[in-house]
């Protein structure tokens, strides 16, 4: 695989040591050009760097739509892709010059600095998911996240429908796993409304806030949320799910969107 | 605890719903005033902000030394930190101009961006760790990540000799943990030289710069490294541990600091 690579090293236990090799996660330095402009310089897994770029850059507000693009060119070595808009719209106030750093995967939003992305809507879809629906889900997502079980350094996201994961991606950030599953999205021209995030992250404010503004109304974890991740789950319509570990699952917000035993 | 909230939640098997709470981690949104310019916002746990401000400045090398600082004013909300330094130094070249968003926990380093801290030195130390005092580390230091077992939702970090934690810490974000021991350390007057720090999180580039940065030869993970972190700490002379699961471990790069039955 390109996204991983071997490594001499010594494997050591209380009887001794052994020359051995293990696969370590690839971590590239990706800088995002925007019609001329250096935005930003991501630290991600070495694929998919187009939907990367455009998942970002719709996160951060500065894509609406495929519409918008006029071209994509990732460089040869992998390490600079640049977007052309039709339009060069002006970057949202403050962008180049607020900085959020996250807790994990550091991101400017509106909610956070009033600069870039346009705050989200409160989602209002129906959908609804059952029990046993999740806990298959993310059975299936877990079987798929196979460079997680390789080489234990990296986050997985994954797009679905109460049945079926639809889109899959892997990154050693989790905020690049969702953007390169939203980038995806935006250029295969795939819907998003009445759909499902599986993500093997944390939900902190700024994952939660990511997945509202794309109006998924649905979102799972493995992992834990923040506080203002269940508030924001609940202000915005979110259903929130974490902590899926075998047949047992937390709902943080929104559970009404949750069957069981056929209610 | 100030950094938890119990919340409502429903909890669901396959045999039905429960209501009942769940302790959910805090997330605080930080903003760091260095010298009247509001320099960043962090989102962190909020627990031992001064520490968090003062490493996180001195890990973007705009603070050297204790000596340089004049005041720290954590507000009351906790939501502002406020340095104030002797002298008010221009900010290294392109630090409000350049964004550089790790994979997890974005920083602006000198090694990614030219932007902020000097690059580190190659360590010397000739520091030692048994494979047994490692073990042993580990051990304790699973055992102190009392947030961690009850909310699942933090990264914890230690500074260490062979035989003890000496400072512990817990965030949301493994680079604010990070921080958090530095800005101790630089604060209490707390030498890191030879010393060893425990990570729970993942060794990507810039966790290891920042580690290499301070002068500390052995850096341990439970977790996995990246390639850009693995030939880093092998060019910068940094001994890296990863994996470390029960009385087993990975030795990354320069595996001479780890003495196996004796040698």
């Amino acid at each position: 695989m390109d996204d991983v690579e071997v490594f001499p090293i010594q494997y050591i236990t209380r009887e001794g040591k052994k020359d051995t090799g293990d696969a370590v996660t690839k971590e590239l330095s990706l800088t995002v050009i925007l019609n001329s402009r250096e935005l930003v310089t991501l630290l991600c897994s070495p694929t998919n760097l187009n939907y990367l770029a455009i998942g970002f850059l719709a996160s951060e507000g500065l894509l609406g739509s495929k519409a918008e693009l006029k071209k994509i060119i990732v460089d040869a070595r992998g390490s600079v892709v640049r977007v052309q808009t039709q339009e060069d719209k002006e970057l949202a106030g403050g962008f180049e010059n607020k900085r959020l750093i996250a807790s994990s995967g550091g991101r400017s939003t509106s909610f956070h600095s009033a600069a870039g992305a346009p705050g989200p809507v409160k989602v209002e879809s129906r959908t609804r998911v059952s029990a046993p629906e999740v806990f298959t889900l993310v059975k299936e997502f877990l079987r798929r996240s196979s460079i997680h079980r390789t080489t234990g350094g990296v986050h997985s996201a994954a797009l679905c429908d109460a049945r079926n994961i639809l889109l899959f991606s892997e990154d050693i950030g989790r905020h690049n796993a969702l953007d390169k599953i939203f980038g995806e999205c935006i250029l295969r021209d795939i819907p998003t409304d009445d759909r499902i995030i599986i993500t093997s992250g944390r939900i902190s404010s700024e994952i939660l806030l990511k997945v509202a503004r794309r109006g998924i109304p649905i979102l799972i974890s493995k992992a834990a949320p923040t506080d203002l991740g269940v508030r924001l789950a609940s202000d915005l319509g979110v259903t929130l799910i974490g902590f899926v570990r075998g047949e047992r699952m937390n709902v943080y917000a929104n559970g009404w969107r949750v069957e069981v035993n056929g209610k």
